[in-house]
């Protein structure tokens, strides 16, 4: 019944995370009463994406030029780098304030059962760092899941036998939770990692 | 912090309706993980969307010929014409397959308050329709809104000298529902138009 493009809009839209065959068609309607110059906007936006962006070639985050604007900047601490998963997760502890160091994006987590080891990870170029910087503190900040986790535990056996303090994001109640709703794992390591007042 | 497009797509993204400043980031991020083509193909979908699409110039559905495909099509009934507000109205009243008469896409509903009248709407071809074709029923299918239930009174209203059988889609419970889940309105139809067993 639907034209050809409306349906191949849908289908391209409904293979996004988040977005089923309903969003998908209401949003394709929804694109259908704007502008034309709207719709082109937000295309040309995907379709330019990709272009001229390149992995940094110290941290491998996303950046325009070789190096990426963190490790650009001459006012980050040179001897603290912070392991993530992927650029988002630098982009949101930048949004934070609270991190002055530079980071390493690993590009995922290491999952046996997917096929992915260190190898598939950026593990090679942190180890080159470790030869090339002084790095003094390894801040892990990979996620509180099961691959986050073995991801770290990974990092910090391998880095043992150097001189390097070796720290990772506390894990406790988040901020506006309540104690109530907090999940039994989360308050065991709220409980394990308390802190004197 | 981020690179240009990655914003530009991120703000892109975030203006359409359900998806905010954090989804269209998490949108942004894996359409970045994906393969380039996957990336252009989904692009290219929302670029062609407008592409060689006009209005049916009987019903004003959205077409790829001068007559859409259920105005073409033969088998339909050509004495009824069900009334609805947008495009995807006629999308999911056809995957029903309950309905086998004609459409009438008035492109939005009376709305005063938004400047929206019988005039922005497309009631003068619902008009024409009644002086050149044999229209025996309308089947007032507008949403069930304040907006909605206006346009249908005002065009049931401008009906009402000719003699065609009105009819409106039953308002009651929605299958799966649960009598106790139901709102007060919905409850107060359900009641009102109740049927014989």
């Amino acid at each position: 019944m639907l034209p050809d493009q409306i349906k191949t809009a849908i289908e391209q839209l409904s293979k996004l995370p988040g977005i089923g065959p309903k969003s998908a068609e209401r949003l394709v309607f929804y694109l259908f009463q704007r502008d034309d110059s709207h719709v082109k906007d937000l295309a040309n936006a995907l379709s330019n994406l990709k272009e001229g962006i390149v992995y940094c070639e110290r941290c491998c985050n996303l950046s325009e030029s070789t190096l990426c604007g963190v490790c650009e900047s001459p006012g980050r601490d040179q001897n603290t780098v912070c392991i993530v998963e992927n650029p988002m997760d630098v982009f949101v502890l930048e949004s934070t304030g609270a991190y002055k160091g530079l980071y390493h994006v690993l590009h995922g987590a290491i999952s046996p059962l997917d096929g992915i080891g260190p190898e598939q990870l950026t593990v090679h170029q942190l180890n080159q760092r470790f030869e090339k910087e002084e790095i003094e503190e390894i801040v892990l900040a990979t996620n509180p899941t099961v691959t986050g986790e073995a991801t770290a535990v990974y990092i910090s056996r391998q880095l043992n036998p150097r001189s390097i303090r070796i720290t990772h994001l506390a894990q406790g109640l988040p901020m506006g939770g309540q104690l109530e709703f907090a999940d039994p794992d989360t308050l065991k390591r709220a409980i394990q990692g308390r802190r004197e007042v």
